[in-house]
């Protein structure tokens, strides 16, 4: 960080700053990225517009920090010995009402990050990549156990269907994405195709 | 049609509707719902705003409108003999250039239509519903020919699956969804999910 940047961040306490975070992500949630102004953002959190002009530069770059921000990423220690569980340990990590809360960061985000290209880079880098490498340190145990081929083709689509269950729950379904509706879609589709075990 | 209907619709003929449709649905895949104007549809279609709103009464209604003018639906007459057959020829119907299309205005909408019911009913009703009954048929004829078992839970879930391969290789990948890729996909995930040949 350069001194610039330290003596402007030094202006306000991590804890405001966490909480600041955490209103630019609801309201992403609520109304979208487009939608999102920083008259909103000022109302929310009590503070002027001018502080967060000064602190931040303006939305792209509040709304790539809160991102960045969002989910400490703390590394999982699931392995429960067999995909199927490890599978079912990794959705039953968010209870239904955090996966509504990521199922609306996704959809507020997804439109925006087309033409932004440092907000795509904070959502890949702080939302998409450490759910790929949970994903992929469970697969390569289970190759390793013998349970899925080390050449299954599925193997380089298991994300692509995890974001399907997910974006088409809420899109067709219109429903929310629950624990109980991705556990009966990881057995029915995700498991299946990688030729694993759904017992 | 009601006559009131009937006569402000009568001001402008078929093709400059369609062309304002074609405009708006542009619009669409280029900013998305939120950040579409009344003002931009007006600059880019040569009309007046006065005329826009006296013929659709707002942006909700003329991105309705747009929306069910999209897509007339022609059922087609697929059937190959295979699955495998019927999924690859649904996926060559599209160009990659109509693919991408569609997939921006996918992202156009996605979130915009939660919150705006009527939105929902004509993205729901023009251009999910139709692609769900293709499926359905093709399936069904699946089914008929013993290629998969009617109990299947993954047949729930195909265009889970499928719309999974279409957000997530933008999303993910951030690479437009190709025919080359969609091909493969349905080898890899879909067909094997399903308990069907994949040659």
């Amino acid at each position: 960080m350069t001194e610039v940047a330290t003596a402007r961040r030094s202006r306000i306490t991590p804890e405001r700053e966490a909480e600041l975070y955490e209103a630019v992500l609801d309201l992403l949630r609520e109304v979208g990225y487009d939608a999102l102004t920083m008259d909103a953002v000022a109302a929310r959190t009590r503070s002027s517009k001018a502080t967060l002009y000064r602190q931040w530069g303006g939305k792209a770059e509040l709304v790539v920090k809160a991102v960045r921000h969002s989910k400490p990423g703390a590394l999982s220690d699931i392995d429960t010995g067999t995909l199927k569980g490890d599978l079912h340990a990794l959705t039953l990590r968010s209870d239904d009402c955090q996966m509504e809360q990521n199922s609306a960061l996704m959809r507020g985000l997804a439109m925006a990050v087309h033409g932004n290209p440092d907000l795509l880079r904070a959502f890949r880098d702080h939302l998409v990549e450490p759910e790929l490498d949970e994903f992929r340190r469970i697969l390569a145990r289970a190759i390793d156990r013998g349970e899925v081929r080390a050449d299954n083709p599925a193997l380089d689509y298991v994300i692509h269907m995890m974001i399907g269950g997910f974006a088409a729950r809420t899109l067709i379904d219109e429903m929310p994405p629950t624990q109980a509706f991705l556990l009966s879609y990881i057995d029915a589709v995700v498991l299946p195709a990688l030729g694993a075990s759904t017992t």
